[in-house]
């Protein structure tokens, strides 16, 4: 069993209106020095089997075309392979 | 200057339709072998100085009442000191 996290995040020159009402929030509930915050999506995938070559490519492709944005957001993909 | 991931993931009991969508959609776009997709947000936040102990706690309840829902989520905070 293979276990995939995609974190796909805005990029950093696009505005994050989201993450700047959670820095409002953040610094008016007593938390103080918050610079900056940015929220994105985090996908835990679960994969029977191992993750060969070619499942790996398509799982790229998938993130950036399915899971991403690519104008707008950029995304990191990590395997976490044998997990459970 | 610290900088701070917090994961917020449904919790496991949960069902997660859009996870479930998602799994749907990576099988249809030629993916084998996807047995279970969850989706959750995450959060990079970053501090001024140095994260002290009450900073630290400020975060942790902050995490647990502002950014999670912990009735239906569960959150893990990483701290990456130093960042920057």
């Amino acid at each position: 069993m293979a276990r995939v996290v995609v974190d796909v995040m805005l990029k950093p020159e696009i505005l994050d209106p989201q993450g700047r009402a959670v820095q409002g929030a953040l610094t008016r509930l007593g938390l103080s020095g918050v610079t900056d915050v940015r929220q994105g999506k985090r996908f835990e995938i679960t994969l029977d089997g191992t993750l060969d070559p070619e499942r790996e490519t398509a799982l790229n492709r998938l993130a950036e075309e399915l899971l991403a944005n690519p104008v707008i957001e950029d995304f990191t993909l990590r395997i976490d392979e044998g997990a459970g």
